[in-house]
């Protein structure tokens, strides 16, 4: 019987197994759901309590599949520490240490944010075999372009530091609110660099717009060669996989 | 003589045949423009008048064109059901409901909306081989990068979930109007994931702008990603169109 | 010497002859220049007529270029109204047209508008060996994708009609004034679709912001798409180049 | 002892060689660090003396640098006015420069500015193999896509210019402010094609609009198109790379 209990828990090939892992999977987004709710302000009581209720299921529920996964494990150990272990533990733990430590709900230190790591479990789903593949296709392909992308990376924070420095040189005389210092030049640059453009803040003097216009005119790579790099390794990467077939 | 006019209804291999493909594209358009022009407030009441006559007229010749296409239909349950049978149907369908239950005019449930459906009807115009070509290519692509999509698009979903609850958390008390929960939170986390920035909401907290930061900085991959795994599936199946020639 | 004047005119291989091309590309950039430097409002006396003089000393210039292609073309009649030949005259043209007919000066038509053509005049510089290999791998992209970008520009084109005549349906009762009607709710589907968000419009209802997230994660295809098409044409094209070779 | 020295200066494969580079680089970016910190308004004394002596402890070793840097090279003069030796010179020429030309100091001239040249040596750090190997991977698909970028350049440029022109010939009447010459009409141009889109100018008129609207259409090439070339062009020499193993 623990043979049939360990293929429902981690295996998905079976109707039972695959039924185990949709209802957690459910819960998973149950529980994500739950969360959002939590965050509107002013919500009526029985909301709140209902919520509460969900909760407290929620994490009895999780606590009995992360005992059965133990349970079932060849290597408990390894699986305790393993990714998914870890994970399953975390996204339990702070309800546990919210009741022994009520003290720490006042503290400012807000443990209901770690229940964001469920949403981690949730790539436990991509483990059926087509989204396997795609995923190793992907680790593939970040192999291959792994050293050009720290190196555009690492360009691309040079081009934020410079953009920062030049813009605050030449708009923190005319705004100095908006440009006060490098730091502050640096959210520009982000959110120009990104063409995002909020608008909250923008150069206005003409030698901070002729700066602009020669930083996006070099920006626009900032889009276009993360796309390439992407483009020509994942294309590299289906090759391979081709070939070893 | 009737195989002459299924020849002209349902092929544009003859002059008559494009023509007819050719006179009901435009009656298409022209229903859409009028629908266009329908929205504008305060028309003078003569080109409401004109407009009603024009979508008389057209829902007309889409009915003759409907009972057409069933009549020549060789097998007329089947293309009645079918995708373009469908949407023939209900391009035409809302003019006759609202004759024949003139209440539901005042109910707020606008049928009018369903005519936009008579958009879809221009896929039609793509039979031709040069489009049926591309659209063949798209679709291998498609299938190609069917789970890579699906793959990137879950992730892009997760991040915009921490980027509502991130955001939330660092902007909620310095801005309780505009981060007042996780779904006006999620706003803010598309609107700036997909570069728009429009500028209605915006961090100003150190916190939330450090978040932004960085949140930015992997987001490019929300751009760089799809180009990527389009342009390398579309090679792909550029590549098993040349072999199979 | 006919044949020398030929040569220096219309090659660029001598050193003559590249003097000639640098000197009327140096004249056709001082061209633009000038034309906006006269939009500047409020410009004083002296200046205006300094650009007037130049634009009358650049005018000759190309006047007595043209008559020199004119003079040295083997088929006269052909370079006249060859795509270089017609651009050459109309470069010309709107100057000597105001001077014969100056009433059409204060008929609200710009004539000056037409200078700008001069800017396609720029393109004969392309002719140069290795550029015109560049355009070369260009065009046979755009031969080999062209049937997907049309395909993905009208369906692009069905997206703004879509995301136009929806985000009027949420918003216009909202915010009267900015979508009042279909033509000017498709202001805000083009400025979003392309992720510009100027920010002068945007959604404030439930419905028009959910309406919105859902367009904006199909339209991250607007751009993801056509960079796809574009990769993988100029991959295949850059193969054909190589094997020709 | 001389060729332990200049293994240790110049080489990074022993550890002692190793922990020099890494020294020197963390010293780099405290510098950097420092220079942005100064930017901060009102900053307490003892924290501007602090930075001060920051400031003086970085150029001694730096100037220890350069010095032993000299020392080790085979072929001084050539080290000297290679780029590395030049980006190291002025790196620290302008802190000497201020000290020699106090005068310098109040002539509005920031000699700090160059300090930033600093940032050009952490280039250094890409000499390690695999970093290496990814550079001349750049510099392959940049040698092969160099002309295609170039023309793009120069067609991105005519499309702002006739940008530019454009709005400013629809909008310059109805908002004289922000259209009044082409220069400033150019801002908007540059803001809109990249779209950033701070939002600070945008057509209001009809005419600016629909100018806009088909702008926009051929501008998301402005995107796409270098992304494409990027991602041939890396594709390509990709293939190369292997071929050439």
């Amino acid at each position: 019987m623990s043979t049939t209990l360990k293929s429902i828990v981690e295996e998905n090939t079976t109707i039972a197994g695959r039924r185990f892992d949709l209802f957690f999977m459910a819960l998973i987004i149950l529980s994500l759901v739950s969360y959002a709710v939590e965050t509107i302000p002013d919500l009526p009581e029985p909301v709140i309590e209902l919520l509460n209720y969900a909760e407290i299921a929620i994490v009895t529920l999780f606590t009995v599949e992360y005992g059965l996964r133990i349970y079932v494990a060849s290597r408990k150990w390894r699986f305790a520490t393993s990714f998914y272990g870890l994970i399953d533990l975390i996204a339990i733990l702070p309800f546990y240490l919210a009741l022994v430590l009520p003290a720490l709900a006042g503290t400012g230190l807000d443990l209901r944010m770690l229940r964001m790591i469920r949403l981690l479990r949730l790539f436990r789903a991509f483990k059926v075999v087509r989204y396997s593949k795609a995923i190793r296709l992907f680790a593939a392909a970040f192999q291959i372009a792994k050293a050009e992308l720290v190196l555009f990376f690492i360009t691309a924070c040079m081009l934020l530091y410079i953009a920062a420095a030049g813009i605050h040189f030449f708009e923190s005389e005319a705004q100095p609110q908006a440009f006060s210092s490098w730091f502050s030049s640096l959210w520009w640059a982000v959110v120009t660099l990104t063409t995002v453009g909020y608008g909250d803040v923008y150069p206005i003097t003409l030698g901070g717009r002729i700066f602009t216009f020669f930083l996006l005119l070099i920006g626009i790579g900032t889009i276009a060669v993360p796309s390439g790099i992407i483009a020509s390794a994942l294309g590299r990467a289906r090759a391979q996989q081709e070939e070893s077939k």
